[in-house]
């Protein structure tokens, strides 16, 4: 029996002292220009998110791809994801950040694709076509399937904050939902959280005492690595801070590598401070 | 300036007398023998749905491809997503069914993967993420973006019917933001609402009187077509009724096609009776 996502994510995250999860979000139009010149977009992209897993491994314990910028390479773009994630370290995880929800009969087939086809550790779901549209995920021993809970965007307010359940709201209800949902299945669940919300990593973290967290938005989106970790942070409930942008387009120019090792160095060590 | 979608629904319906759209969710152990013989499963599901599509089309307006069980072709699939949409008749509609959800920044990279790469006339998102999260899709002019509203699934109970904002059930309340959401974009915006639960349908319609309906949930599911057309066609307001598995498998041996023909000319028969 493979060990838990959790239990792998502890372990790597006291063995390399990292909360950090690099997102991969390549935008072909913001890459370094030596990457660009000449090249097809999908080889650019390639080259462009294996020199960064490799620079920045050494301070992360996870890498996330997010599925929006593969799938917008066009019908190339799952085998560039696929050939990237090749050059993971093993220790590392993958969160295939594809954000999917459909009913049962259909989020069977995502799953499979993310967890059997494409072999990733973990993945993000929607929860609003609920617990039967989040199921066959569990079914794949040894993962994590994360729940986007409270986002880190501004729409966070239209649906998740605006609505309740009993007067709990939209967010907390999801936590608890998923706390429920989790129980009894092979894989383990998570939630999504931004840090752009401390109040609610807080809440949440009181909701769901020992899922892991999957933290998105600090960087470019503004929030603090600091009130994340003393809000969400516990020795039950791991963490994993994500950023994006602000570490693959730390420089813009020919020392983008180095660059973002230095982006990924810092936010290791303000998430550890 | 090309036509509404809508505009383009209604001439179509009015034309063909059909509100049936055929759901294309191929499932490679389903596929009829003589299919399966020898061949590569992509090979196969390329061939069945440009049958299914062929032999179908006199009966439908639209055809919805499901991403999850192309995407569970591996690299291929997208590939040969763009190749059935190949075969579809000028003048039928396509709703990409891929249930997409995101923050902005990813959000637009969906859009232009689905209306400017692949084509599709329509697609499904997920609301869970507000405004901003569908935002980018409405920059595409002339198509619809349907939004995951109320679904024909068990876990509609989850969070769409067990929350609500200030009374307003969660559904209900994602029909109204759609409505708002949908002002003063280029492209239109519909809502997706299951057969399953005829009362939800008439509320829906009340609410949005005039937005476009794609409603799964008839056939396997068990949803009663005429009861969807009672519930939510209007003069203003279109309904596309969608039936996948009861057309695909229709009878699951070397007839499949001619199967699913009757099956298709029998949805349309019960839709306009």
């Amino acid at each position: 029996m493979p060990a838990s996502f959790s239990a792998r994510l502890r372990e790597l995250q006291s063995r390399n002292d990292t909360a950090v999860c690099v997102g991969l979000d390549p935008v072909p139009s913001r890459l370094p220009a030596p990457l660009q010149d000449g090249r097809l977009a999908a080889d650019a992209v390639r080259a462009f998110c294996a020199a960064i897993v490799e620079a920045t491994a050494p301070y992360a314990c996870a890498f996330k791809p997010n599925f929006a910028f593969f799938e917008a390479l066009g019908p190339a773009g799952l085998t560039v994801l696929d050939q990237v994630l090749s050059t993971v370290p093993d220790d590392h995880l993958v969160i295939g950040d594809a954000k999917r929800g459909d009913i049962g009969h259909s989020a069977r087939f995502y799953a499979r694709s993310l967890y059997d086809d494409l072999g990733v550790d973990a993945c993000t779901v929607s929860p609003y076509l609920g617990r039967d549209s989040v199921a066959p995920f569990l079914e794949h021993e040894g993962t994590c399937t994360f729940v986007l809970t409270r986002t880190s965007n501004e729409g966070a307010a239209d649906l998740q904050e605006a609505c309740a359940c009993d007067g709990t709201p939209l967010y907390r209800h999801v936590a608890q939902k998923t706390g429920k949902w989790a129980r009894g299945g092979e894989g383990e669940m998570g939630l999504v959280v931004g840090a752009t919300a401390p109040d609610a990593l807080s809440e949440l973290r009181a909701d769901a005492p020992t899922l892991p967290f999957l933290v998105p938005g600090v960087g470019a989106q503004g929030g603090d690595p600091a009130a994340v970790m003393d809000a969400a942070a516990t020795d039950e409930g791991p963490v994993l801070v994500n950023s994006s942008r602000s570490i693959l387009y730390a420089s813009g120019g020919a020392d983008y590598a180095e660059a973002a090792a230095t982006a990924a160095k810092d936010l290791r060590d303000a998430l550890t401070a």
